[in-house]
């Protein structure tokens, strides 16, 4: 029995289904929101508050985690879902997508196609001094000062893996998928990823395919270190994660060859425009393997929702809800509105009208538009938990509606009146 | 029938009294912990928590909400209680501490003593647009541009009341013990403050005496102005305060002046330092009338408290909780620690090992501390609820042991083990 099952309840239109996730934590009722936990957080939330807001399940990112407090700490707690103090089904994402986005903040250059014999040596990197954030790295210099300094912080992608400087504090790391998989067994989730290469949407299809053949490669990697590898009595499941960027030939291409493999599950990469969403979802899933689950990376809106419900995707991480919430973004049932604006000073309606959460029982927009105009931590803390809130409810009304066969009746009546910005 | 009533369950050893005090929005158990909520909000803390956390009752600052959202709003939405989504007691305080001392990081100097002649003229200040925070205020200016440039930000008190500059945005405001009431009515707490002189603890005997009689004459205009002009059907009851600063025998003048109006309660003003309170409470309670509530105001530390309650003090509030919270300083039953320390990076242990609030029940230290080494939002939410918790249960704990007989040696095992920093 794989540590990570999935089951179908009902299915229908087209790709939809409503199903179960069974994991050693408790299982999951799809189509379902994943809220992001990047440092075993949802930021602003405290766990006591999950089980009201919907939240079955959350995904932490094995990036910032091994930047701090490190994946030995959160080994000895227990897991990162015993470091969190949440006891449901949880996953951690590889750290790809951070490796080669976090550093451009900070001035990170990507380089790719380094020849081979210019890559930097492939050591079997042992970082793990669990001691707080990584600030003074113990990592063998893998490329050697005066290569940083001359391109400025970086991240250079070999064929072995990557070695990209922290976005904290400039050191020097590096990933494979080797270490990718080592890491996320200490971290101890549920649902583990394979380390993918997170390409640009716009990048070019010639790009595109030779980093999609390269994380194809690297999700075998990533797969046999799992499997040959396994802590914690083989409780954790791992995806795969389909990449192609826009273009539907590498995509259908990447699908077929990671729906090969013996995951448990699929990730589904979000680097596509959202115009392109559907047709790529569509023909993505008709390629992987029914009988698993499906993650839609990083996105996760209302609308997008809807269509990734459609093309067979079950479950869905963004961060938006809490990012949007922090700077007074609000999900209504008509729409985001910004709560700070002054539309909402005298506004003694609830957020959103048909939310059943905690803040839209207690509280008015007059009320958090106060908390946000006078710089309230409990602001960007409320609306956080509302839009939590907004997107769990809406995937348990999607399953409901996929349970009793009116998921287009609700999609057009919901979609109808939401106005999209 | 008083909107406000106090009712004795048990007293002793001492004055200490386990008592119950009666509002329109319900009853408040004491001795209480009173949560400071300065702009309508616990920081941090969302109301869906309260009852959880212990909190019975609130405190609401006049000052701040009169800058923003303004009483006007306040008042629409249905009082305080109502605006933040509260359903029990609350209390408002006249805003008297935040005129004196709320400048001072701005610069603000307090003019004292200005010849009459010189003073500003006493217009009816009438401010109530209720649009927002008050940029651009309507009020007339009462003391010319010149004096306010020449003298910095500032407040000059006067025989009438206090013209000082916002916090915010140094525009100019007045209030009085008329305007403060007006405001207060708008605000709509079960318990109001009168407008009250706040001085420095290390002000001289001299000029805490001119202040505390001034006090006195005003605390008279606020009684007046209370119960010749109640809105919302006598719903709102005001205790008066006394002052006199670390001088007893101004003290004892103070509380009997007080004690001779007829006020529905008592805040004591905390003006004075931790080594007076014990002496200054007991003289000050033995000339309060013994049955009607007191509050000490703006101080709520675990020892002091139990000072407080054998002093014959019912309810406390105090900023500490939140304050602290916020920067990581914890309330264990060993003393405060600061949990952001290297020391607690592996402690697997909760907050408090005898604390039964959501955080101990579901985090770690460990947890706690990676949260503020990774600058997030949920660690001060989480370290403020803990302290809240704390001194909540505290407060219920020294009742139980009124109630039971066994203050004294309630408070002697928990102070003979509960370090003071």
């Amino acid at each position: 029995m794989r540590p990570v099952s999935f089951s179908i309840d009902e299915e229908g239109p087209g790709l939809a289904r409503a199903g179960v996730i069974t994991t050693p934590h408790g299982s999951i009722n799809t189509p379902a929101f994943v809220a992001v936990a990047t440092k075993a957080d949802i930021k602003g939330i405290s766990v006591s508050q999950f089980k009201e807001l919907g939240v079955q399940t959350v995904i932490a990112n094995t990036y910032h985690l091994y930047l701090s407090p490190g994946e030995e700490l959160v080994d000895k707690a227990g897991g990162v879902g015993e470091f969190m103090g949440f006891r449901g089904p949880t996953m951690t994402d590889s750290g790809g997508f951070q490796v080669f986005s976090l550093g451009e903040g900070f001035g990170k250059k990507l380089s790719k196609f380094l020849p081979q014999e210019q890559a930097p040596e492939s050591p079997a990197v042992s970082a793990a001094s669990g001691q707080g954030e990584r600030r003074e790295t113990p990592v063998p210099v893998i490329f050697d000062e005066d290569l940083a300094t001359s391109h400025g912080k970086l991240a250079i992608v070999d064929e072995e893996g990557v070695s990209f400087t922290s976005h904290l504090n400039g050191t020097l790391h590096r990933f494979t998928p080797e270490r990718s998989i080592e890491i996320q067994h200490k971290l101890g989730a549920d649902i583990i990823y394979v380390f993918d290469e997170c390409t640009s949407p716009a990048a070019e299809h010639g790009y595109q395919k030779e980093a999609a053949d390269r994380t194809h490669r690297w999700a075998a990697r990533s797969l046999k270190a799992h499997r040959g590898n396994i802590g914690k009595n083989n409780r954790q499941g791992i995806y795969g994660i389909v990449q192609g960027g826009r273009y539907a030939d590498l995509r259908i291409e990447s699908a077929r060859e990671i729906a090969s493999m013996d995951f448990d599950g699929f990730g589904i990469g979000g680097s596509f425009s959202k115009r392109d969403i559907l047709g790529i979802l569509d023909k993505v899933n008709r390629e992987l393997p029914k009988e698993k689950p499906r993650h839609l990376l990083g996105i996760g809106e209302p609308e997008d929702m809807f269509i990734g419900v459609a093309g067979g995707i079950d479950t869905f991480d963004c961060v938006l809800p809490t990012r949007n919430g922090r700077t007074g973004g609000i999900y209504t049932r008509h729409g985001k509105v910004q709560i700070p604006n002054a539309e909402f000073k005298e506004d003694f309606s609830p957020l959103d009208s048909e939310c059943d959460c905690f803040v839209c029982r207690n509280h008015t927009r007059a009320y958090v538009h106060h908390l946000f105009r006078t710089k309230e931590m409990l602001g960007p803390v409320l609306a956080s938990a509302h839009n939590i809130r907004f997107l769990t409810r809406l995937c348990e009304r999607m399953r409901e509606s996929i349970l009793n066969g009116g998921f287009g009746e609700f999609r057009d009546s919901f979609l109808s009146s939401y106005k999209i910005r």
